[in-house]
């Protein structure tokens, strides 16, 4: 059923899908809840209607029962405080400048509530088949959002998971036209090694049509045997590599060895003159490139690989014969590409999209963000083999939500298990779906959560892409708001300065004392500053301001920050020195920011969160 | 906090514990569940009770609002249809008698609601302190249910992913004595590469305590570089193997070439004999053993491999240099180990069982379960060095959640990331737990689910040791009610047979005509059933008896099922043409079905049911 079957036509309100930053809509929440809790149990009591109540009025009056009651009250009673005592309040509208969380979706919190109680387990469909259809339309919500045409997705747990996937689909995938070779050698007879650990993805499905009665006998000599792995080449990451990138090369057998960092920009975004550089290097010493990760939304920059550029790489590269796999890491920025959807699903013209974000309010002011480059770089994930995207980052979900997403369908059999394809009769639903992802058991409910929030909010302009343009719009506010500011703290003067011009909704910054060329110093003022808007020091309830920070330091991120640190005045020395850069970060996921009344609102409480901030670590009454 | 200073002591009632089969809790849910969110919507309100409320009266009242909440509702409407339409009815006290599945504990259901509002993270201690802490001390639950002194553990998202965990952990720490000889070569001059090659986790990780300070150089050394990888040796699973671990040996990069399926015995257990053959036969040809997987409540007969006999045979063939990692899958049957614990938490002597269990009222009637066998099985766990545990399995907690523990805390950072130990100050918390596992975000509301299991119901006799008792005491009726149970099909007779006597709480069965010696017709007769008693025909809702089924053919089991096969009057010929034999299959989870009274009522509703579905086969008006 498509969305437009569920949903009116209407100009979607936010507000009405959160809980609301001081619970607000605690009303709609507990009537939906209630109610769908009343539809459950009266589905358990109709079911055979005839069997009698197990638990019997008599079983509730005694002792045991409610000593037993009790008990489970006083857990409640010191869950409910530890709760309260030590989390983080990111639902506050403007207050939470940190680390990637806010509200999430109310309907995705709701349905998976009411999900639970079937306890539905997608990793197969006999035991789930109300969410193991989800999970397949979920799967389709993803390929169309990446514009694929035949492709396919799953929920995963999560992003590292997802990754992974990612991974293990490029190696079994690049041994591939060997394992063909070894077992149809006619099928190759002409071709060199090296042309075949260079022949594309498309091309390997081509040929595996042809030879579907020997697929299992091809998929026992591919990688899975434990074979060849050395040989697949090099599998390259960009510099600001999230350490799940390093686990996943460890964990599927190609090892750290294999891994190489390519130089970023200073934008943070992959250097693709030096990709090319190092897959040319690499060919000429006879080493194919396994693969290479795109980024969008790095985890601490929150920036966008020129994921067009990329593939225009790989396209002129295959002219002589090189091929790479290409995975998009887009766990942070997959949700995003809805805001380049329009209500077809069609990826807009560069040229209209001013006018479909105005007729769809997809800014509450204005598109201050968006640039051609980042535009094109969205627009090439179609052309990548696969994505990572999770739905409990700017998807709104509760964690734990991951996806993977695939170009084209038949790719899945190149992993799978069992050598009889097992589908549920008549559909095109996998059996048993475990047999084709990573994971085993999952949450039927995760589905649940996620076709929810699908469907409430469809994955272009008219859904999630306003929710999208809201977070942006919000991050700009605050990009604008800290960029240059100034404070007095004493004798001194802090400025705040951000770390570039924000590809989506993340902001980095750094406090400096005007005038101050010492980089240590610089340093230990953010990272002071961090205890201090951070649960360091204790008492996150009382703090007024909450932020997240990283560090930027050679052995991760080579010399990338130096641009950076020398437009803040500081030597190459001092960065030869202290070989870091300490940074404070800002994922702008609230819903609410883009309201430029309500930020500047928030925008006093945050200037003067900092100034006591500042005062204290500067010791100044 | 120790469960002691939770919960009054008292004789628990399980039935108080869970929503019912008819919903008769459900006033207790509601009251507790709206209690929690009306706390959790203070907390939002109090954080800064000076901000006032982003989302205004005039804003909830706004037409934008009422048709996003319209289209919300409408959305559930479809939500809660497809769920009551096509959803699984193992809540049903006695009638679900199929998959892993039945009714989850309200608390962790509870739990998990709450918790989700706060959506913690527990990738990262910074986003989530309440529920961090909550899943250290389930770690340490789980540490203690193993009876590992200085252990640890996690929550993992699934079996699969802990199974995959439980192979890094054996892949790496093999390899680790070749790193250490790379690096300090005097440290282990006098080795062979053989010696290397079987030195126990235990002496490695007293040597690698002698070198902390080249830790990391060490590391990069090991099989996370992605060298030595084909020298480890064979990986060693019951032939019973579920194909997670397929999967698993695929993704690590060890390959399914070095998997070696065991032959299991009559009981559908790992026969030792035989595993004892195959690793000295490797050890003649000069391969190592990486690891065995021993079974504890086996995916489709619910068996329990005899860790007792594999950790002795260990000790044996360590007098020859002879040494494998053992981990233990128990995602099924892990938490049955709190039937071993005294309330102290100490593994009971078998002198004092039954004087225990008749204390802690274990078994409603009696217990007709345990054999000194399955008792050694369940206390050699804790000389094993890893296990993986399943608390959405035996723990009744809603999907998903499983676990990884290890036997020794040391052992984490073998395959933990990051050059320093990140711990949060003054704590023996992982800062980034994410560095420690497999995977990356999770849910910290998962962590408040099993934490609050926990609490309510410790992991030993005066807890789930009850739940785990009544679960298997419903099994033994069951087992009881249909084994050699006939039923008058028109002119023939049907009966059914129990595969073995049950390790644990799964039976699984077969029916077959009286007198028919072809084996064919019985497969095709429970493929049939299997029809009747499943979603397979549609109405699920409708049906009056679920069960599961699986087969068992040759190329995974090998001949395992002759004997079985054999008793029932089928000839050798019949097995050599048939190659498989389906089995139905009942994992008996239902919490009621301990009560004889009670499961004789449904005793004659199952005969009646099967009777039906019987005449329904064989067209019998």
């Amino acid at each position: 059923m498509s969305n437009k079957n569920i949903i009116d036509p209407t100009d979607t309100n936010l507000k009405a899908l959160f809980l609301g930053d001081k619970g607000e809509n605690v009303d709609i929440y507990k009537d939906i809840l209630n109610r769908l809790i009343d539809e459950h149990v009266g589905w358990r009591q109709n079911y055979m209607p005839q069997d009698l109540p197990v638990i019997t009025p008599q079983d509730r009056r005694s002792e045991s029962f409610q000593a037993t009651v009790d008990n489970m009250n006083s857990v409640f009673n010191v869950l409910s405080s530890k709760m309260r005592t030590d989390s983080m309040p990111w639902h506050s509208a403007g207050r939470f400048w940190g680390h990637m969380n806010s509200e999430t979706l109310l309907p995705a919190i709701i349905a998976y509530n009411f999900a639970m109680l079937w306890n539905g387990n997608n990793v197969a469909y006999e035991s789930s088949p109300a969410t193991s259809k989800m999970e397949e339309e979920v799967g389709h919500d993803f390929a169309t959002l990446m514009s694929y045409e035949n492709g396919w997705g799953h929920i995963a747990c999560d992003g590292s998971i997802a990754n992974l996937e990612g991974i293990w689909y490029a190696r079994n995938f690049k041994s591939a036209p060997l394992a063909i070779k070894k077992v149809v050698p006619e099928a190759l007879a002409d071709k060199t090694e090296w042309e075949l650990l260079n022949m594309s993805v498309e091309d390997t499905l081509d040929l595996l049509d042809k030879y579907q009665d020997k697929y299992d006998e091809i998929k026992e000599k591919t990688a899975r045997s434990g074979e060849n792995i050395k040989k697949l080449g090099k599998w390259i990451v960009p510099q600001t590599k999230h350490y799940s990138w390093l686990k996943s090369a460890d964990i599927i057998g190609v090892g750290l060895d294999q891994v190489i960092a390519c130089d970023v920009t200073n934008e943070y975004r992959m250097d693709v003159e030096k990709l090319e550089e190092v897959i040319r290097d690499l060919a000429a010493q006879g080493i194919p490139t396994l693969g290479v990760v795109a980024v969008v939304g790095s985890t601490e920059e929150g920036q966008i690989d020129r994921v067009d550029e990329i593939v225009a790489l790989r396209e002129k590269l295959a002219k002589e014969g090189i091929y790479f796999y290409i995975h998009v890491d887009a766990a942070y920025g997959g949700y995003a590409r809805s805001i380049f959807l329009d209500e077809n699903d069609k990826f807009i013209d560069y040229a209209n999209i001013e006018e479909v974000y105005a007729k769809n309010n997809i800014f509450y002011d204005k598109n201050t963000w968006l640039t051609e480059e980042v535009y094109n770089s969205f627009r090439a994930i179609s052309d990548c083999e696969s994505v990572t995207i999770d739905p409990h980052k700017m998807g709104y979900i509760p964690y734990s939500a991951g996806g993977v997403v695939i170009k084209d369908v038949r790719m899945r059999d190149m992993i799978s298990y069992f050598a009889t394809y097992v589908f549920k009769k008549g559909a095109d639903i996998p059996a048993l779906l475990g047999a084709y992802i990573l994971e085993g058991s999952k949450a039927g409910a995760t589905a649940a959560a996620v076709w929810t929030a699908h469907r409430v909010l469809p994955l272009n302009v008219t859904g999630f892409g306003k929710l999208i343009g809201a977070s942006i719009e919000g991050a700009f506010h605050f990009y604008e708001l800290i960029n240059g500011l100034e404070f007095k703290v004493g004798d001194k003067t802090v400025v705040m300065h951000a770390l570039t011009h924000p590809d989506f909704n993340m902001v980095d910054y750094v406090f400096n004392e005007k005038g101050n060329t010492d980089l240590k110093v610089m340093n230990d003022l953010n990272d002071e500053f961090y205890s201090y808007a951070s649960y360091e020091k204790g008492g996150t309830y009382e703090n007024e301001f909450i932020t997240s920070h990283t560090d930027f330091a050679v052995p991760e991120y080579g010399n990338s920050p130096l641009d950076f640190v020398k437009g803040l005045g500081f030597s190459d020395a001092e960065w030869e020195k202290e070989q870091k850069v300490t940074i404070l970060r800002a994922s702008a996921m609230s819903p609410y920011m883009n309201d430029k009344k309500v930020f500047d609102i928030y925008a006093e409480k945050i200037k003067q969160a900092i100034q006591d901030k500042l005062d204290a670590i500067y010791d100044v009454k």
